[in-house]
């Protein structure tokens, strides 16, 4: 358990543009990102050295105006494939016949409330709508603290929860300038990689113990630990299965509430599961989900406990004006049709393993590659400078992010040292887009080693 | 100034539907308020006594399952009518090209922003987009904390600025269970109706100078003064116009921000001005709006000064996944397109104009209704048992609103107390409308009087 873990720059971004290179961008780009910055501020950030530009999108392809097509391995909001017809159609529809509030009685969230809570254990019988990720998150802490009177949170290190003031709060990757909440302490992330073949469960359950015992010992009701059951920001952890049992035991028994952050993992992404947490066979006393819930229209909710939900409703109601808009609702219906009819759960697990078995074949050539790893369509390759030392090797990340930029393969990086590949495609995603991005990858490498006077394998001092 | 004014019960709501009167509905909406009541739980609360069942929508109709019709003068998100076509077209036409986030270069979030921007006052330049207004005044609180480095926020005694865990800590309408946060004070309203003559915004100004005067002597820095600048959950106040003139002087003098929380207002509701700070010829440091920027679909924003953004941009990155997705701003856009074609500021202040003399009609003959204002479609009917007490009358507030259901009229009531009808119809509204408004409002007043065994006007000592 760390209170306060060295901090990275303030307003850093892995992966992000440097506006000192505006100089270097197409005149077209240039003057649109000198727009950007007047109308939009400083805040917001492009991905990119050398940023792209869309117009159009479809399946797993992204267009620029010119039309360039770029393999999508990185979104995960458009989950069943951009701009899927089925989707589509079902927006046009419903936003021709009625968008309203849940104020009113309609069918529409009934029935595609059922729907979504039979994906979840029994125990998870209650949901809530918000229109983000963040909003979910932030809903999950009300009703974590109003349900323990606790406002103890526990965290990863590197944790993202979102953007609200209450999400910020526990969300570390924002750097220093976004300061922890008083309340909240962080334990490392579950780093098999680096566990020395340690038991990483067992690791993670004694350091929450300990941040529990922390904040009694200075008379503090811990209320929750959330974390994101993939680990996405703090590198992509998902093996072994089951390392979360440990963990939930020493909740249960402190009392202490179990939130699943599902935003990222959820949806049937990790291929042998609907969400993260069933892969550990665990079940969450609250659980957020978002971006994939309506490949791009804005929805999202928690679901929970109904003790939990009674206590916060017998005292708190709660309208979010645009939450389960009927539009958004008849997107999210038409993601669940496409996941069931296109099985795009299998096709996760199988495209899944097929592209995690290419990245393990790169990782005997790449001597750079430390580790492969992850579930379904939600893979982690991770660089350091030598496989002995395990030193990461956060450059390369950058140079690896930039060089599939340039080869129009669209990916990012994740990890506290944001030396580990972020890879999370829509969810069609098909062998050959595997093998596209696997080549893309190996040719990047070969091309950066060249650059840099090596050639492949060389600095690898295992083989 | 007012540290914990008496807060109302926790979960009350105004026209609540009250779930011990299930057994009194018809078996189809019976059992589909079991299935909320299973699904979703408590939080979420209905509309009206009998509530509303609805199926489809359009213009300024609702409509239930059998095809019954509802005038809608109460709902501002479909601000320019119930799935408009030119909105619903381009929200089918965007969901078919692209969807995505604001990391990659797209001239849409470019063009809208301009466009949008060239609404406020020169010195407004800089937009942040959110998916609910909830979400805008979460960041605004963030940009104004980390601007000022101070934490005191003044608000109204009814205030309602949204569901985060920020902004439901500046949310006294919320009720006791949802505790103001600590360095939170409230001043009553500009209740021009109870002023007695008095000047509202004077009131309004030392009864701020005092908050902040209160806050520097507990060595608390204030950060901001957050108003609706009609004043919509205290009571819907709008004149006269300037009354914010005296308040904005003293925030300015003492280095406070100045909010101005237009989700309601905004848009051209008012019918003088697009924003309700205009009215009153102040330039607010932050403005945030949501509600009816894309008439359902979720979009909201935080429009600010430079130096402010910049002043966060340094330091902190801001990245709203959905937050002006591309579908939602081409909806947002397809709203300003019909605002300007079709005359609806305009069209506002005329049927607003219009409504609020019917309604000043039907004050010279009904002695309980105690005053009526407001400005272009957004206007306030406040019930009182006495013209000369001025007791608030929320009962018959309530009456009449159910009156008004039943006679296929859909409004709602507000205020500290309850008792005032708030009308804040889509913008489209016609004089034709109007009139079946105040024919029903007449209608059910003179039914409640007969079955309060009165005549009209009976009651009223003045007359």
């Amino acid at each position: 358990m760390k209170e306060n873990a060295s901090p990275k720059p303030g307003a850093s971004m892995v992966n992000g543009f440097d506006p000192a290179r505006l100089g270097s961008l197409p005149e077209r780009e240039r003057k649109m990102i000198e727009r950007r910055q007047t109308l939009l501020g400083s805040s917001y950030r492009l991905f990119y050295e050398n940023p792209i530009h869309v117009s159009k999108a479809k399946g797993v392809w992204l267009y620029g105006p010119d039309g360039e097509a770029y393999l999508d391995a990185y979104n995960n909001v458009p989950s069943v494939g951009h701009c899927h017809p089925h989707v589509v159609e079902a927006i046009s529809y419903q936003a021709s016949q009625l968008n309203t509030h849940t104020r009113y009685l309609n069918e529409q969230i009934l029935s595609y409330s059922e729907r979504l809570l039979a994906t979840f254990p029994a125990e998870l019988d209650r949901v809530m709508y918000t229109c983000t990720g963040s909003e979910a998150v932030d809903l999950a802490l009300r009703l974590a603290r109003h349900y323990t009177s606790g406002t103890g949170i526990i965290i990863t290190e590197n944790a993202y929860h979102g953007v609200t003031a209450a999400a910020a709060e526990i969300s570390p990757l924002l750097g220093a300038s976004v300061p922890l909440g008083q309340h909240v302490l962080t334990v490392p992330a579950p780093d098999t990689y680096r566990a020395n073949g340690g038991d990483v469960g067992a690791a993670l359950a004694q350091d929450v113990a300990e941040a529990i015992g922390h904040m009694r010992r200075r008379d503090i009701t811990p209320a929750a630990f959330i974390a994101d059951s993939i680990f996405s920001s703090d590198g992509v952890f998902a093996d072994p299965p089951g390392f979360l049992k440990p963990v939930v035991d020493v909740l249960k028994k402190a009392g202490v509430l179990y939130i699943a952050d599902e935003v990222q993992p959820g949806f049937g992404r990790i291929g042998t599961n609907m969400w993260g947490f069933a892969r550990h066979e665990v079940v969450p006393d609250i659980v957020v989900t978002g971006k994939p819930m309506g490949n791009g229209m804005p929805i999202a909710a928690a679901i929970m406990k109904s003790d939990i939900q009674e206590c916060f409703g017998r005292d708190i109601r709660y309208f979010n004006t645009f939450g389960a808009n009927n539009v958004s609702l008849a997107a999210a219906s038409a993601v669940l049709d496409v996941i069931e009819s296109e099985n795009l759960m299998q096709n996760a697990r199988e495209t899944g393993d097929y592209l995690l078995a290419g990245m393990k074949s790169l990782k005997e050539t790449f001597a750079s590659i430390g580790d492969v790893r992850g579930s379904g369509l939600f893979l982690g390759l991770e660089f350091v400078r030598n496989q002995d030392s395990r030193e990461p090797d956060s450059a390369l990340a950058l140079k690896v992010v930039s060089g599939l930029r340039d080869r129009h393969v669209l990916i990012s990086a994740s990890g506290l040292n944001g030396n580990v590949l972020k890879i999370r495609p829509p969810l069609p995603f098909s062998r050959e887009n595997a093998d596209m991005l696997l080549d893309a990858l190996r040719d990047a490498l070969v091309q950066i080693n060249r650059s840099a006077g090596r050639v492949a394998g060389e600095s690898n001092s295992k083989r």
